[in-house]
């Protein structure tokens, strides 16, 4: 029996076992994590793989349905190694759901802004995009047998619809039943112009009255993660919200590993397929949830990064990475959902927002629009933080943006014991200031499996205010504490011993981890700074921060701006909007208005890319200290230290 | 052995013959024609006949392909009957294909006015709808890295066109491959918009300068043939032209057996893919005679009756055959050619004409806007007279139009010895006054067959200027001439003995055959005059005729004035113009003009149900006489009566 290579995608990670050894051990030598809840008997079939080259014996299972078993698809804690073997690790075997539980949701440290559904009645813009409107037609007779076509545009003329009336053939064709269905009794779906002067588009008739049901679905189309709202549009209420992992995870990580997959052949075409497979599954989730009619979901209002939203399209994304990073459209026409595969009825129209640039997405965009800064005449700071932070600055008069690459630092990435932010996950954080003995607490309130983005910017603000780091992110190793020592070479500090962990092995923060968090915030730190910079403003002349996206809704504003993160403002002039692509998108299915501003928003916004930018560079490095050179900057920061040397003082 | 039924569709005829009969004997029997060139071995191939229920023994052929054979596909010649049996037979199976060999076209009898070309160039409207714009764009860098579509359509702007513009997903999913490959050189194809605020579309992307190469495809879809031409868009110039069969034919010969076809399950989707079936066969025709690359065509212009244009939609004419006949739709929207089927690459836009009413349809508009009698002074009679003649009246201020049913007698249906007009039709006739020898002409000069509907107007009215027949079409009896003779009851002219003709039978006209013909004149006769009476006038109004339709063109002027099919009006005043679909289609792709004025044509134009009309049966049994009960209508066929009788007198 001899040893084998076995590969697992989309990691690439390559071991060699022995003959016979089954899948799953293999993954855990290699430190891929597949799921797997029953031990390995085959029972709770959680640990799907599909085998993409060689093969492996048995594995094989009833819950696969034969497409699937044709396509490879195994149970890996059932299959044993025979040869040389490559295997891809599916989003849904590989990570750990509970993020989307409810009971396990990080607390929120800040009350995040709901949407401003009252101020959009009052002010007269409840006008969703696509409405439905009751005609009761006169029956054809001799002396009135014009078309069936001219007799509904006619009417929807006399009901003082003054606009060009616009059909397709689709809508057409189902005309000559539904009209005599009853009795020529009819509801017809209007999607209005955006401009005054444009056409309304009839994208169904329906007989009878249904007015009373109409429906759109808000779609935020993240690199990570899919979220779905289910909208009513007669009362702007959600009935009904559901999230999954992005299939395209299983693809690789972040947009750049998807665009190199994009490129493989028919690489494009497979992960175009695998975003809709995960829209289509959570917009399964949201209809029964809401248990509304399919056939009356009038749209779909999108929202995506710029790679996302050129992935979702099956446009070609290769020059989006590539200088000089040109993507194939910004803007993009409304369209059949279903023409892209979207389960939703052939009338269905998408609207997905415009991108500003390559870094710059439809996602901002969203954001953007959704919390109305383009209208108001605070100079606002909008963030929306992770792996790639976007950087909007402006008011109703101007608008700058840029990307910055912040690494994956605040998602748990590149950090030994960091995680996403799911059960187990260290995400608040206390120190003794004098014993050094940590407190921790992690969501779901169990013992801890790792760390945070948040719990990390936690962690080290207050390690830093009580002397444990200093600015460089170097532990102090006088403390005498033996949670802070040398482990191969690099200082780490042990937040959790062994046994009180749910990992059998200690969790520690070391100086590696430090640093990148470090580097981190001052990729985004600096590229607020050269932004300002770049328009003739600095710092102090910010009103307002919006904190957009799911990581930035769980910082801790005042650790973030120990860190150096955000800069130094008074917490009451920050609003957490939360996930504000899946806000902008439900906006949009609400108020027409938006789709006339926006085009002119995308005209107004000015993108600065960074690496075109010298001043950059300086401000990066000036970025590299906690909070950074200019502590003068950040008086409160100061301010705290102060109170903990004084705090240790007070103590014998 | 026993006796099995078999039924051939799609005449519905019923026989019976004995086990291990031939299907081709069986149709033999049934009086059903099958093409059958090589006498039963199995060799030509063309006597390919689908069985739809039942099943036979042999027939099997390697020159079906195996989704034919499995969907019942069979050499009806070598196929045996072993049990009842439905058997379809297919029009290129069933019918004469000489009527498109150009040897054998019959001839014409006037000129036919040609489309006006330089016309159209000399007062500056040729202006394709859709055209091409090469553009070299600049190559973006870090300062200039809008996006693709972006780059495109301000360079667009910047050419001076200052149209909005839309674009496709699908082109902008071409757009950045496409634009890379000749550095940015690129030619756009743009559909220009109907109103001058209208949007431009663009409908591809090209690298390269292709402006040379755009062409168009002038279409009829008829009832009983589908035409087409390729039209150079620089030039204006016709490049091949072709015809065929609609193969609908298979499942009933006129609008009223397919629309009953069409409420069939499945019925409506066959009759669909079966003229789509067919525009294919005769696009690839065209493509291939004129040697020009597929996609270079821009457009495709299409023009049919309302059930053609329906069914061609896939929409249900169920109601075109109701009273109070209400058709979908009469305009439509531009599309995809691809999105029903018709083999063009998907950025070729298709235009169809609209329809007035459910017997007006948008062939006629077709020929209305190609001779332009809508922008014109003169009053004008537009005829279009096959198995439904339609009719409009009007000129530049008014317009009307109404539809009658002729029958078939002037496409040889319901005549013993009708034919079409294919080889060996008797197509003109000249008689002896004295001894009633007749003189035969036939197409393409052979023996003949039967008669063709322009054949049968010439010996009707021949026979009755010289008095073989009178006023209501009897003969007179008294003429001494064995070829007038009494055939089962039926009085009848015997027109070729048995042994001068193809068919091994007496070829003769008989009073029913005569019948059939006063009665289908005297129905579009009377369509004009109800039609002129409820607009307030009479036929002496009538400044102009133009005779379009494939029947038309062929009729000799005075014959079909001497049976009162026509007013009698000076033959200068009367133009031929052949297909007036396929014209309007052609020109439709010439000119923009043509689709701005065609929705206020159809506006413009009023229609009249003559079953509405209680005037028109007056007119009709008024127009059961031979020209007419008021001969004083008719002075030139008085004047030639009397100047046949003079010469009879002179003769000993």
């Amino acid at each position: 029996m001899g040893q084998h290579k076995v590969t697992f995608l989309p990691h690439n990670r390559v071991v060699s076992v022995l003959e016979g050894e089954s899948l799953i051990r293999a993954a855990l030598q290699a430190g891929v994590h597949i799921n797997a809840s029953c031990g390995g008997e085959g029972v709770c079939a959680k640990c799907r793989v599909q085998v993409e080259k060689g093969s492996v014996s048995g594995g094989e299972s009833d819950r696969f349905s034969d497409e699937e078993t044709e396509r490879g698809w195994h149970l890996a804690c059932q299959s044993r190694i025979i040869g040389d073997v490559t295997v891809r690790v599916p989003v849904e075997s590989a990570i750990d759901r509970t993020v989307f539980d409810k009971r396990f949701t990080p607390r929120r440290t800040a009350s995040i802004r709901q949407m401003d559904f009252d101020s959009l009645k009052e002010r007269g813009l409840f006008i969703p995009p696509v409405e439905k409107v009751y005609l009761e037609l006169p029956t054809p007779d001799a002396q009135n047998n014009m078309p069936d076509v001219t007799r509904l545009v006619e009417h929807l003329k006399l009901k003082g619809n003054e606009h060009k009336l616009e059909l397709t053939l689709a809508v057409i064709r189902t005309l000559p039943a539904i009209m005599r269905e009853h009795d020529f009794k009819v509801t017809a779906t209007l999607v209005r112009p955006v401009r005054d002067d444009g056409k309304t588009l009839i994208t169904s008739v329906q007989s009878g009255d249904t007015t009373g049901q109409n429906y759109a679905i808000a779609l935020d189309i993240g690199t990570t993660t899919i979220y779905a709202q289910l909208i009513d549009l007669t009362s702007g209420k959600c009935l009904g919200e559901a999230g999954d992992f992005n299939g395209q995870i299983s693809y690789g990580e972040d947009v750049i590993s998807r665009i190199i997959h994009a490129e493989k052949p028919e690489g494009l075409e497979t992960l175009q397929k695998t975003v809709v497979t995960t829209i289509n599954k959570v917009i399964g989730t949201i209809i029964k949830q809401a248990q509304v009619d399919r056939q009356n979901i009038s749209t779909i209002t999108m929202a995506g990064n710029t790679t996302m939203t050129q992935l979702l399209l099956a446009i070609d994304p290769r020059y989006l990475r590539r200088s000089p990073y040109v993507p194939a459209s910004t803007l993009f026409p409304p369209f059949q959902a279903s023409t892209i595969g979207i389960d939703l009825d052939e009338h269905v129209i998408a609207l997905l927002y415009p991108a500003i640039a390559s870094y710059v997405g439809g996602d901002i965009v969203a954001g953007i629009m959704g919390t109305g800064l383009y209208r108001e005449e605070e100079l606002t700071l909008f963030l929306d933080i992770g792996t790639n932070a976007e950087i909007v600055i402006g008011n109703k008069d101007w608008l700058a943006c840029t990307a910055c690459s912040a690494g994956p630092a605040f998602e748990g990435g590149g950090i030994e014991f960091g995680m996403r932010a799911a059960k187990g996950a260290i995400e608040d954080f206390s120190i003794d200031p004098v014993t050094y003995e940590p407190m921790l607490v992690t969501i779901g309130d169990v013992r801890p499996k790792g760390i945070c983005g948040s719990g990390l910017i936690n962690m080290v603000a207050l390690m830093f205010e009580i002397g444990v780091i200093n600015n460089r992110g170097k532990f102090n190793r006088e403390h005498g504490t033996p949670r802070i020592r040398e482990n191969k070479g690099i200082w780490e500090f042990v937040l959790a011993w062994k046994d009180d962990t749910q990992i059998d092995r200690d969790i520690s923060l070391s100086e590696i981890d430090i640093d990148n968090l470090i580097r981190a915030k001052g990729a985004v730190y600096s590229g607020c700074m050269t932004l300002l910079e770049e328009v003739g403003l600095d710092m102090g002349t910010i009103e307002r921060i919006i904190l957009a996206g799911g990581f930035g809704s769980y910082i801790d504003l005042e650790k973030a701006m120990t860190i150096g993160l955000l800069p130094e403002i008074d917490p009451d002039r920050v609003i957490f909007i939360g996930n504000g692509s899946l806000m902008g998108a439900r906006m949009s299915s609400l108020t027409n208005r938006i789709r006339k501003d926006v085009v002119e928003v995308t005209k107004k916004m000015t993108n600065f890319e960074l690496s075109e930018t010298p001043s950059y560079m300086d401000h990066y490095v000036a970025a590299m200290f906690i909070p950074h050179t200019e502590i003068e900057k950040f008086p409160g920061v100061k301010r705290r230290m102060k109170a903990w040397q004084e705090l240790r003082a007070d103590k014998p």
